[in-house]
């Protein structure tokens, strides 16, 4: 459970999966009846409440009521989350006996014991946070929690001791494989800046479309994923609201990039970079296919510098691109230049795909647009893990 | 080598991928100018000839002169492929020494030694024959190679034997990983009908839509797939069409099944079929994206009755799907019926799961559509595989 001072401001984006589970069903009724205000966020794992029926609806709303009953909100103040396998029912009663104690040690402001919380096969918690100068002098000192000091830089930390700060934490669970059963993802970002809901909502759709919506594991959309975010006001009004959208962009990006090396089987990230492509949408969608293509991922997985692989990629894409004027690069090295491979020996090609972290850069030649996808290689473990997954 | 009687009709479908090869474009090229007649069809393996700049297109069309000169037919006779690594120059002296012995090698009728030839990783010959009723008596007899009587059923060649018959031969390398690049696929269907070029285009393109356009195993669309079709004419005048055409998709649907059932690691393969679609389109998406997704593909492999995850891949599809009008089958069990779970137990559900061959039934229950898609589990072989395969 995470909670919120009363009448925080709350935004969230959910799956697009027709399929959505109760809980993102609630959560979205919720928002909306709230004018985008929550105060309470419940999760579990174990169980994602999806495909589960009139009575899987019910279950969710239970809790939801349950929630409010003893954190002592209204319902349309409770948000919440499932993760885990589909198509079975929660165990309700044991859900329900826990809500009292949990509303009881949760207090606002620390979501380091969240964040801990929600990790189901993630090996490490992930957590993210920045601080931004607060614009108003009647700001309060910031109160740096066990959360904050255990994850931003000391510089930042120590700077937010002597200066009125914003402070923007993210938490997050990721993609192990597991127990959740989809990849769900759930990511919650908090702010104690003074935002009206459409502003924090602009600001998570921002970050989101830059961070979460630039990785790839499974390549498969859950039934569940969520990010959430909420504004507490605490610091008074919002500070510079570019600088704000920096904090947010990066406290997202730093979680992403923290769920795709925390996946099973995990072996090295490499990221997809994309220039001069004729469209936004031709960079994305170059970098996309590049990046989620099996055959690449693989051949990431073995550090193998099979970049042909990546022209194929890029190929079969719905994207315009045309071979004569097409570059490929991996890090500083040129692969293949406006058509031609280049004369590069293998082992020295090789060396850069072993690399703990690969950037792939295309060169499309055709425009001026630009944009990047993230994943990791393909490993047996990650088809071992989830060959077995429920049984 | 393929060597049809010259004057052949020839057909062919290539990758839509924007790195075409060198010999895709040359084969296009002359199947344009020969409005549709070609005579001699070459393949190699080992390098793709894919993303080779002018310097591949040359060598391929050295190839294609040679091999003309060889056979005694126009350039634009001949057609050709590559199968293998993309990004390298093909061994040109070598090919060109193996022309002359090829040409004189191979004779018009038999498909077997060519079938063989251009397996790679493939562990099993792919071949399928029918035989269709000709229409005219002056027909001359079916004369039985050994191709054909390998592979059509003793019964059906029993009766070729007996009356005028049209054979439709088909031959096929699959998407064994190891050393053919990108699970390229290269098909060929041979038939003794009269058929014009026209003709012969529109029923290679049904079948293909119904057997090659309905299976996946890496989801990547090679550099280099491609279909060929030729007929001869020996047989005189074309047999009823819709026998032929049924003749030509059930060939093609074997050989597709051939090839998912022969792709490395294979374990078991699995049907996705969808009816009550809105649309034709949806209907092929639901089958497609569910056949695909890699987290169904993993279950698949394990046995594991981990069926959440299909209703999430139709969920995430962009086909209209209601999940209260939803039921889910594999084989005859009901696992999902009407927007809930059915009542299962999990060692009965699993047991679906683990033949050799699964069987997945969608019912949107929203229309009148159906459609499918084959693909085959995902195994920790295959990653291994294409992990390492250059280096």
């Amino acid at each position: 459970m995470l909670r919120m001072d009363d009448g925080a401001v709350a935004a969230a984006m959910f799956t697009t999966n027709q399929f959505a589970a109760a809980p993102v069903q609630i959560s979205r009724d919720h928002l909306r009846n709230s004018r985008g205000h929550a105060s309470v966020l419940i999760v579990n794992s174990g169980c994602a409440n999806a495909a589960t029926g009139p009575h899987g609806y019910a279950d969710a709303q239970t809790i939801g009521d349950c929630v409010a009953q003893e954190c002592g909100c209204a319902p349309d103040a409770v948000l919440m989350n499932s993760t885990g396998i589909i198509g079975k029912r929660l165990p309700l009663a044991n859900i329900q006996k826990a809500i009292a104690p949990l509303a009881q040690q949760c207090v606002p402001g620390s979501a380091e014991p969240f964040a801990r919380a929600i990790m189901t096969t993630d090996t490490r918690v992930k957590m993210s946070t920045r601080l931004v100068a607060a614009t108003t002098s009647g700001a309060a000192q910031c109160n740096a929690t066990p959360a904050t000091a255990a994850n931003a830089n000391s510089q930042n930390v120590k700077n937010a001791m002597n200066q009125p700060q914003i402070r923007v934490t993210g938490v997050a669970k990721g993609a192990g494989m597991i127990h959740p059963n989809m990849a769900t993802m759930i990511a919650v970002i908090t702010t104690d800046a003074a935002l009206e809901p459409h502003e924090l909502d602009a600001m998570l759709r921002v970050a989101v479309e830059q961070s979460f919506h630039r990785i790839s594991i499974d390549g498969d959309t859950s039934t569940n994923d969520s990010v959430f975010a909420f504004a507490s006001a605490q610091r008074g009004a919002a500070p510079d609201h570019g600088e704000l959208q920096r904090a947010f962009c990066e406290v997202a990006r730093e979680l992403a990039r923290m769920i795709v090396c925390d996946g099973e089987g995990f072996t090295r990230a490499f990221e997809v970079r994309v220039r001069g492509a004729a469209s936004a949408t031709d960079a994305l969608d170059v970098a996309k296919t590049a990046a989620t293509s099996m055959l690449v991922r693989c051949a990431i997985t073995g550090g193998d510098p099979n970049w042909g692989r990546l022209l194929a990629a890029a190929g079969r894409s719905c994207a315009r691109v045309n071979p004569e004027r097409v570059s490929l690069r991996v890090g500083e090295l040129v692969l293949f230049h406006n058509g031609q491979p280049a004369d590069i020996r293998k082992d020295i090609a090789a060396a850069e795909f072993c690399k703990p972290s690969v950037v792939i850069e295309f060169d499309l030649g055709l425009g001026t647009h630009d944009d990047f996808f993230i994943s990791s290689g393909l490993t047996q473990e990650y088809v071992k893990l989830n060959s077995e997954y429920s049984t």
